[in-house]
């Protein structure tokens, strides 16, 4: 069942620990078959060294198992929010990546210093707000997808593919699961950049809008010309 | 004689440089028999490439050398007392990982900055006071136990499986080797986190108490429904 | 057709991953053939793991095709304006290596503050004039090249031979491929100790001018005596 | 002719690139035969991969080679001076390490702020001056080791076993080419965790003398009873 999907999902996965992003099992990635309403997800609690594709979750969108001897990752929750929120995704990831972390730690979105994240990502990186006691005490997982979406009314995800969870980490997402591992990795490397342009200059500001404007639609859009090199 | 805890506890060193905790041999692990009141150790000074499993040193909790023909770590008298003091764990491990080792010469606690410090630890990572030159004088590997002891009265020791040392590094433990290891390396993870959570916003604040309760009591506790991945 | 400088292009920009100045595909080598008026660029777009001598494009100065099957880099008008404006060069390299890129972002010249960058560059390492919105609207990466050229006049490329473009990222170059990446490599090395440099100490100024003269024409020029060892 | 002696400075020399203390060629190893008079030095400008035994250089200590067919590493002046100033010393290695690196630049000693450098150094790691222009016009690398020498006046060098160079970069030393690797090594990770012990906590004060004395001194001395493993 969805045999080339679990096999995109488990490259996806295996590529957290191949860039870095990942210490022990600090991560899972997803992938949606948007007609039939189905996504696979990397279970609950494996390492990724043993991790095979047919150990991944079948699940459809209310979160009942359709498939698979394992339980699903226990952010499965969010993953679905996500896929009801942004119905143009296709896959989702979620790790504790260090750099991206530490400006979820401090409550900070990410500013656009530069070319390589305007290649990618238009604008700031958000960071979502702190869920409420109650959020937290209630269907913690599902409210974090929906403070996801809150933060994104009126944003394109496809334009904007991921975020930061106050105190938490980020999640990322793209057309499938693969480009939500590539976009991860972007966002970890412009989070360690940022981090650093701030230490080199006081009372820094964001790069020219012109030039955002140029990197991201020279790569996305109708007038896109640019190959993936940047 | 104790050949199955001798394997965990060699894999356990082992895991040490794998996961780059260690330079040179500045690291060592110990896992006990409780039923037995023994205990295994890596040798003094055997460097972790030419480390094997019969090279381990048995030890009852007086010290005294039950097998092994080499000399245990230096540091032993430090995990006997931290054996003593917290009956309810089985692992040990000491090492001078950089970020860690850091805060401790910063004579600083961990804050808790996020969740995967909150998966794991519960609250501050304490950092442990400088021991006194009387106590430096001394037994000064049995002192440092007994200081580390002392800083965790009234603290639940499997709910803070590790501490910082006054200018000198930190300490881990678990129910077994793998564990204390296990938590050695997400102190690690957490102590780089939180140092660049530090420097990108002026008074930062700990993660909301109620993130903090929610993020330990899903995976630890009789409450626990969570997986290993966070 | 140019077989000996693809397979130097080649192995150039092999040399990108393997000194970790690239994630992804986020780099770009070419070298030129003066006497024939041609040089020889990566494709746009291809991966290194899946690069081979045969995919590089060959062109001539006005940018027109003159071998290859995929398209060039999308860097590649600004290559030919550096090529232009420094007749003594040979090879051309752009990636977004994490610290270059951080001072780039940061719009700051790297200061000379040891023998490490005397070595290679003579003085500071210049950052380019942003871009105008107009040049930013019109041949975009023909501009950068124009603006580097700007930067350069009454420079000696050959004795400072790399650049840092304004929220953008470090070119680099040399007598040939192979040593405009080398000085890539150096340049991320530099950058990297400079910004460490500027944290340890508090009004910091650049290593003493006779210092740098000595380590630079030990090297360059007429009277240099010294090998590669530093 | 010391063939034993060569492999001893071969392998000291290939411990560099392995514990990913050198770029390039920017390191060099030597060591010394005391009865003989004699020492040994990596050739200069020879890439690490390609490297052999055979191709070491054999000197006198008046600079005159008796062995080898390649010229002899640039910096072989300033290890002559070591060896003179210091007769207890059996190797010496000089590299551009990046972390002890940013500490010559910016000018400073490294503070003894924990147990991981009291194990190896006694009391800070000294910065040696400046040289005058004069001394830079004259045989600068000769000047080099005597400007040292000169820091080291009434210091013991094998309880110091390393020094950095203002503006440049660290040399270290010790009873043999290996252990002057080892203490390269330990000073690398010793400036690392410095640095950040500094900008954990202002006003950071160095670990209190007695605990730096009982480290050391459980390692070295008369008095030592102390295994590798710290």
């Amino acid at each position: 069942m969805l045999e080339e999907l679990k096999q995109q999902v488990y490259e996806a996965n295996m590529e957290l620990p191949a860039k870095g992003l990942v210490t022990y099992t600090w991560g899972n990635v997803s992938g949606i078959d948007r007609e039939k309403g189905l996504f696979v997800i990397k279970p609950s609690g494996v390492d990724y060294e043993k991790l095979t594709p047919e150990m991944l979750v079948v699940l459809d969108l209310d979160g009942n198992k359709v498939e698979g001897d394992l339980n699903p990752s226990s952010d499965t929750p969010t993953h679905i929010e996500l896929y009801k929120a942004f119905p143009e995704i296709g896959g989702v990831v979620h790790t504790h990546s260090p750099w991206a972390t530490s400006w979820a730690q401090a409550g900070r979105p990410i500013p656009c210093y530069g070319t390589t994240h305007a290649d990618y990502f238009f604008g700031d990186i958000p960071c979502a707000r702190s869920l409420t006691a109650e959020e937290i005490a209630g269907e913690y997982e599902k409210n974090t997808g929906l403070v996801i979406a809150e933060t994104f009314k009126g944003t394109n995800a496809i334009y904007v593919p991921g975020v930061l969870c106050a105190n938490h980490g980020p999640f990322a997402w793209g057309k499938d699961a693969a480009e939500a591992v590539h976009n991860a990795v972007v966002m970890e490397e412009v989070a360690k950049m940022a981090y650093r342009t701030e230490h080199l200059k006081e009372g820094i500001t964001e790069a020219p809008q012109e030039l955002q404007d140029k990197h991201f639609f020279r790569k996305h859009g109708e007038n896109a010309y640019y190959g993936n090199d940047i």
